[in-house]
This record gives C-alpha cells, sequence and structure tokens, in this order.
C-alpha cells in the first residue's frame, strides 16, 4: 500500500486545504508500478473461477459489514452524512457486491454466441464461431464524493469492474480518504482469506491533476470510471483521447434533471406534489446526482399556488452540512450566481440561515424566454437548490425542453389525460436522458437489472452504458469470437455441452 | 442530393489526382443543412414500426439487386476488382441488409429488462423500472475503399445505423464515387417506395479535411463509422473528442493479423498450409483489414521447408491491379521500406513482374530480435505481404506476440498437440485481438451472429463492438429506462403483454 499526502486538490478542485489527511500524494512512476502490478494480478486473477470470484465479491460485502459502527462514524464524520444514510448507503453497497456475484453465478451475462459449422455449405464452407466477453484490463475508479460507500472504493464500479474479472485501481476520494482506507483494508482482507492475487485490488491516494493523469494514461490502464464534476470527467476523457492508444472512460457526470409539471396534476395535486419535491430537492442536502434542479411548466394561477406550497416546504427545511468546505464554496458561488441573475426572482428559502458549511435550501422562478437566453441557468447548482421555468405555453415548454443538454433522468409530473395531452412533449424525453419517470422523484436509484444509469453527454461520456445495475458490468468487458477453436479449450461457456448452463444463442435461437 | 466535385484527398489521403469524377466538394455549411435535415429526418423515422423498418432494409436490398450488371461492371471500373468479387460482395451486402431486417422482425435485440414494482418494499418500495435499447440519432458513415458495397454506401454500417431507427448520412468513398452514386440512387427507390423520410439515408461527395471534420462536429451528428486507414481513424475520432459533446466513433482501422505456425504442423502440413497462405496472402490482392501480414514462428528446418513452398506459391501469383493509384502508391512505399530494413531478407516474390497500378506479392523474413527492436516492421503494409517472424525459441515467440498492438484477428495453425504445448501463448490470443482462429485463414469474415470484427486499438477505437455482424447495431444505440410508466404509454416491447412476443429479461428471468 502506497501512503501518500494531500498538497492541493483537482478532480474535486472544490477541496480546500482545509481538510488534513495523513495519506502521502504518489508520484507518476509509483502510479506506473502499480498499474504494472495490476495489469500482472489481471492476468493471476484472469484464472480464477467464477464460484472464486464470486466468493471473493460475497467475502468482501461481509468484510465490510464486519467494520461495523466506526465505518459508519469515520464517513459520517468525514462526509457528514447522517448515520442513517449511511447505514442506508452501506446496504445498497454489500448488495451491490453480492448482486454482481449472483451475476457471475448465473453465467448467462457473458452473452454466448455460437453459429456452429456448415462445412457443406457453397460455394464457402461456414466456420464454427463462438462469441464470449472478456475483461478488459485493469480498470481505475476515481470515486464519488457524494456517495462514500456505493460510489467510491468498493462501490459499483468497483464490483462491476472485479466482477467482469478486471483487477481495480481505486484513487480515493480526499474527502473521505479515511473511510476508503477502511473500506480498502476490507477488500484487503477479501483478497487474503480468497487467496486471490495481492494486487488485484490496489488504493491510491492523490489529489494533483499529474496522479489523475498519470493513473488514466499508465501503459497498463484499460479503462476508467468516474463520478464526479463535469470538469473532471471531461479531463480524464481527453486524457485518454492524448493516449498512444485511446481507452474507454465512462465519466458521470452529473445532470439538472428536469421535472415537467403538467397543468392537470398541478390542478389536483398542488399541495401533495410541493410536500414531495420538497423532499426530493432537500434529500441529503440536495447533493444527488439525480437532484431535480430544474423544474418546467406551463404559467398559470395553479403553478402559483403549487410554488406556494413547495415554497412553504422549503422555508421549514433545517439548513445541514455539506459534505467538506469545497462544495459549500460551490453551492455559495453557483446559487448566488444563478440568482443574481436578470430575471430569477426566489420564490423562498429555508428560514433557518445557514452557517459554517450548512447549506440553505432555496427555491427560484424564471421565464421560459429568459431561460432559454441564459446558458448560465443551465448548470448544474450542486446542493438543495432548484429552478422553475415558467413558460408561456405549451410550445415553449418543449423549446425550453429541447434546450437543456443531455440529463441522467427526465420527470413527467401529470395525470394519464395530461400525458395524452403533451404528446410532443413526452416523445421528446427519451432523447434527453437515460432515465423517465412518471409521478415519481428522480432522487434514489433503484439497484435493478432495467435501471439506466447514464444518458447522453454531458450526463455521461458514453450514453450507452449505464453506471448502476447488472449492465454496469459491460463498459469493463469486450467480445472476443472463436472460430474453429477446439471444443476442449474453448472457455467453458462456450463449449458444445453448455456446463455452465448458461443462456445462449445457439444458431439463431436462445438456448440453455 | 448535393454534388460535389473533388479537389484534394483526404481520409483516403492516399487517392490521387488521378482519379476523375463529377462530384463537387461540399461546403461546412452544406453539411451543416444536411446533418440538420438528418435529424428531422431521424424524428419521422422513428415513428415508422417495425414491419416498415424491415421492409425499408429488404427493399433497399431488392433495389441493389435490381441495378443488375452495370453496378458490378462500374464498381470493377472503378476499384479494379473482379466481376466475381463483385458480385459475392453484392451478395454480402443484399444479405446484411435482409439479416437486419429478419433482426428486427425477431425483435429481441432491443434487450428489453423488466423490473417489476414491489410497493410494499419495506424499507422503500421497488418502483416499476423496464429498459430498452434506443437509436442514437443521425450517424455518419465513411466506407472503406476496399469493399465498395459490403463496407461502403449500403454496406454493414449503414444497414446496422438503419435497422437501429438512426437516419443515416453516407460520405462517397472518393476511390468509387460513382458506384456509391448508383447504390444511392437504390437506397433512394426504396425510401420513395417504403414512404421513408427523403433524408433518412443521404449521400454526399467530399475528399477534403474540412468536409470530414464537419461531418463529425455538426451539432446534430450523433456517432460515426468508419472503415480505412489510421490516420483517418484517429483524425475522426479526434474531431469527435473536440466536440463540445463527444460522441461515440467507431473506426475499423486495419491490422496485421498475426499468424502463429507450431512445430507439429510445420512439420506435418508444409505444403498444404503454403498452398492456403499463399492464397490468403494474395486474395484479392491482399487488400482487405484481415490480411495475415505477420507470420510467426520458431525458426526450424520445418519452417525453412514452409517458406520454401509459400515462395513457390508466391512466384507463380500474377500480379494484379490495386484499388486505385494512391494504395498501390502506398503499397509500393511502405514494401519497400520494409524490405530496405536492417535483418529483413526477401524470401520470393511473384516471378512476373508488376506493371501500371499492379500489386507484386513479397514474402519477407526477419529475427524475433530484429522484429522487436524495429517499430517500422509492426506497421501494416495493405496488399500482397507478408513478414516471417522466425524466432529462437518458444519464449522469443511469446515476447514477440506481446509486442503486436491490438488486432483484428489472431491464428494459430497447428495440430491438438501443438496447442497443449502452447498453453502460455495461446492464453494470450485474446488479449490481442477481436478474433481468434484455430487451422484457418484470417481472410473471409462470416456475416453471423457470433462474429467479433473489432479488436484492441489500433484495430479499432473501441473494442467493445464488432462492425460485423447483429451485434454492430449495438454502436448505434443506447438504453434508457422508464419509471412507473403507464403500460400503455410504454414502447411495445415493453408493455405487460409482451406484444411482441421478444425474449425479456423479466425479475431477472428470461421469458418470451
Amino acid at each position: 500500500m502506497l501512503k501518500y499526502k494531500y498538497t492541493c486538490c483537482v478532480y474535486n478542485h472544490l477541496l480546500t486545504s482545509a481538510m488534513t489527511n495523513q495519506f502521502k500524494e504518489t508520484t507518476v512512476e509509483e502510479i506506473n508500478q502499480v498499474m504494472q502490478r495490476s495489469h500482472t494480478a489481471f492476468e493471476a486473477f484472469q484464472k480464477k473461477n467464477i464460484e472464486e470470484k464470486s466468493v471473493f465479491l460475497d467475502t468482501i460485502a461481509n468484510e465490510i459489514e464486519a467494520l461495523g459502527d466506526p465505518l459508519l462514524q469515520k464517513a459520517s464524520e468525514e462526509t457528514n452524512l447522517p448515520i442513517a444514510r449511511l447505514t442506508g448507503e452501506r446496504g445498497r453497497t454489500t448488495a451491490q457486491l453480492r448482486m454482481f456475484a449472483t451475476m457471475l453465478r448465473e453465467g448467462s451475462w457473458v452473452e454466448a454466441i455460437i453459429d456452429t459449422a456448415q462445412p457443406d455449405r457453397t460455394p464457402l464452407p461456414k466456420p464454427d464461431v463462438r462469441k464470449i466477453l472478456i475483461p478488459l484490463g485493469p480498470v481505475v475508479v476515481f470515486g464519488a464524493s457524494n456517495f462514500p460507500f456505493a460510489y467510491s472504493t468498493a462501490g459499483g464500479d468497483t464490483a462491476s469492474a472485479l466482477a467482469a474479472g478486471c483487477s481495480v485501481v481505486v484513487k480515493a476520494h480526499p474527502a473521505h480518504a479515511q473511510t476508503s482506507e477502511m473500506v480498502y483494508q476490507a477488500i484487503k482482507k477479501a483478497i487474503t482469506s480468497c487467496n486471490m492475487p495481492d494486487d488485484v485490488f490496489q488504493h491510491v491516494h492523490g489529489t494533483s491533476f499529474e496522479s489523475g493523469k498519470a493513473l488514466v494514461q499508465a501503459e497498463h490502464t484499460a479503462a476508467v470510471g468516474f463520478t464526479g464534476s463535469t470538469a473532471g470527467g471531461k479531463a480524464l476523457f481527453d486524457y485518454s483521447a492524448q493516449r498512444k492508444n485511446p481507452i474507454p472512460v465512462f465519466s458521470e457526470m452529473g445532470s439538472i434533471n428536469p421535472v415537467i409539471f403538467l397543468p392537470q396534476t398541478l390542478q389536483n395535486n398542488a399541495a401533495d406534489l410541493a410536500t414531495q419535491y420538497a423532499n426530493s430537492i432537500t434529500l441529503g442536502m440536495g447533493q444527488f446526482c439525480t437532484n431535480p434542479g430544474l423544474m418546467l411548466a406551463v404559467e398559470s394561477s395553479d403553478l402559483q399556488a403549487f410554488l406556494n406550497h413547495l415554497g412553504n416546504r422549503i422555508k421549514e427545511v433545517q439548513p445541514a452540512k455539506m459534505l467538506h468546505t469545497g462544495i459549500h464554496t460551490a453551492y455559495e458561488k453557483k446559487s448566488h450566481a444563478a440568482l443574481e441573475q436578470e430575471g430569477v426572482a426566489i420564490v423562498e428559502q429555508a428560514t433557518t440561515e445557514a452557517k459554517d458549511i450548512e447549506a440553505r435550501p432555496v427555491i427560484a422562478q424564471v421565464s421560459g424566454q429568459t431561460f432559454l437566453a441564459n446558458p448560465l441557468l443551465h448548470e448544474e447548482v450542486f446542493g438543495p437548490y432548484s429552478l422553475m421555468v415558467s413558460c408561456k405555453d405549451k410550445q415553449e415548454l418543449i423549446t425550453v425542453l429541447k434546450s437543456v443538454s443531455g440529463q441522467l433522468t427526465a420527470t413527467v409530473m401529470g395525470t394519464v389525460q395530461d400525458l395524452e395531452n403533451h404528446s410532443s412533449l413526452i416523445d421528446l424525453l427519451p432523447s434527453i436522458a437515460g432515465r423517465i419517470l412518471f409521478n415519481g422523484a428522480p432522487t434514489g436509484v433503484e439497484v435493478c437489472a432495467a435501471m439506466v444509469h447514464g444518458g447522453p453527454y454531458p450526463a455521461t461520456t458514453d450514453s450507452r452504458f449505464t453506471a448502476v445495475g447488472i449492465n454496469a458490468v459491460k463498459r469493463w468487458v469486450r467480445p472476443v469470437c472463436y472460430q474453429n477453436w477446439p471444443d476442449n479449450l474453448l472457455p467453458l461457456a462456450l463449449q458444445n455441452s453448455n456446463p455452465l448452463q448458461i443462456w445462449r444463442l445457439v444458431d439463431n435461437e436462445w438456448k440453455k
């Protein structure tokens, strides 16, 4: 294990020197060694069988649980997140690890396809061709500040990459580096007890541009996962493009998650909607990439009634500490900048003033025309902030929706009649976001097979993948096919007898 | 339709002004209009149902066939490829279009996943989440010079993109622009008779850097497919990375396709192997991205016997015209450069000298050590050229194999005993290439579901995809999920009653 010390902050350039940690910043040379070792471990890891890999993932989950309350306390101390929330997030993290273990044991995720030979075909015989997914190689993971467990050290990127058969190097998030160290120790225990290659998982600390760049550009790095800011995610993407051999970089870079409130539902349910959305906007002090930062509706007295209700709910919310000083400073700066724009009116803010690094929730309002003319209002304000765009009519609502960039989510609040009355608008939604919701709040991402946590740029750097759910594994694998290969030397998943009993497409028919 | 005139050459910068065509070079402004229209057509195309889209693909195939012999004659005139080869390639092209029509009608390619709600789950209810693949938007296709049908105007990229539901803009390859125009006319007929949006397929001509860059960087371009040189493919990739919103670029950039000859098979089958490989190396005058440009073996008298046989076969091959002057010039230049390297010996070349733009097939030999030390010898020589690397032992063979970059294919010629004696070497193969072959020749790419025509960089810009087979469609789609969406407003593939009768993963079980 390498020990580093912070010097300055980068990927989360919001961090300040107020954070004191004891970990030494890595050097570029050390990072290259780490990646070389990761490559060696990757080769050894590939030889482990499915059950060994599954037990390894399960054991990591067990070891994280075995850390008990001290892990939650340390995380709470570092992130200001309450114990209850962290308890839930730990449960999600271990559930993700076990979900991937289950996926491995079931086995069909490798997408085995078999086209058998037709030696007598004319004019040319048809060869036997068999396809399977294989791991890319060492994956570098840059975890998120807002999910110290579920999107960090042993989070979704790590779990899916290990499940794919990749080795993993995590750069600890500086904002919860000690929590990350504790989780790393749990993984190390699992490595030892499961007899895995020592370096199948490595943990480095670093806050400089150089360390991030070196991790992406190291010869042996095969892919990168990132969750964080647009600037950070795009920088890593660009570092990869500069490589001699560019590699996949999946950056999840946040979103303003538009929510459209349609007329009938505003008329029928203004008070309930307001309660639901006040909760969603201020959940975790708004520190979710699925936070509803943008609301859209057509002007009406019902809309004003909804905003009154929403304002009343927001007033009651108690400010709470944000994740760290940097994020708080950014929230202050970005929310103030937005609120100072011409034509932007504060609807309401929390009555209690914020102190220290607390965030004060706030709701603002702007006309469609003003929103369309001002790109600053399209930017994410990470925190308990949401902007209602009041459009003059249905057409302007469509124009506004078309003007927003790629999103993780887009939500419609409406009656079934509302949906039917706004079919052009509804038809637009899949083009904007990876997940579209009806009568719900975008905060809260269910970990399930059908989940898409992704979306068009700048929500992510590649909309063809998801960061949540079993398909997250697809980011770290590539297909390879075997032509006329001897049956006994094929991977088990491709052998004639189907020894793994998995679903396979055999001569264009799905069989098990 | 836009009409352009060549001025200079770019993506295939090998082209020379010797080619005279009558098509006008596009302007950047015109390209932006083309892409705007493509976007509008994309929106209309999305509303077409599965049967309408399938019939469209089938009709394109029919209309291409209806062009009859004049198409073959024009293509032969432009590319110097023989009619027999072009007849086969036309068959492959129409078969690909029909294969995607069949894929659409079967329907399971959309990877529908359904996780049903659990309203009573604690602590939080589980939402209903349903995932499907949707098209990315307008796709720009840069076709290949060496496949005027199968990888060009209505080739695999176009067929898979239309099948995905994308609109397509093809930049005609300057080396067969008139052939491309004829195929375009066939597609136009299909558009009309199938009542498709006029601009669902557009055809532009262009040879300047500016036109390629403008096509990649146009606001409405959603993805790019390219088949050609490393320089061209990488340039398009970089243009995308410079966009405000980077888009997927799948460039297939060729390969040297290493073939490993193992000792027993050299001892047993030297003469037959030589015939097989002389044919593969000179097939289509070596103008295939799967051409075996690199051969590897351990030094032995059997190897020399094989090379003698191979040389004798090569001597007999009649030189033939290459695709165009530019490719011929490049072949002359690159093969001479390789043959002039210190330590490289010509094994044999065709007895008949080449004239005009004919290629003269040649086989060369070099030691493992020299090959390892000279990066120039690792470069593709596009044409009927192959270099045998004679390694001093098994270990050097492994070192040489590890030194080659990402490949489309890697082949082993051996007995089953050979494979068992070289397991470390065999284990390496999947890490190098997208397709690995046993006792075959890499030329000839079977169009089937299990085919992987792709591989690690620089074979392609993204090893996670294939350019051939039904999975080629995956390059042009992204997942979107619907949360708690009303059943009747869901895409048919996701509705409860499974009206399309497709395979779906429902609550983690595959069902139909």
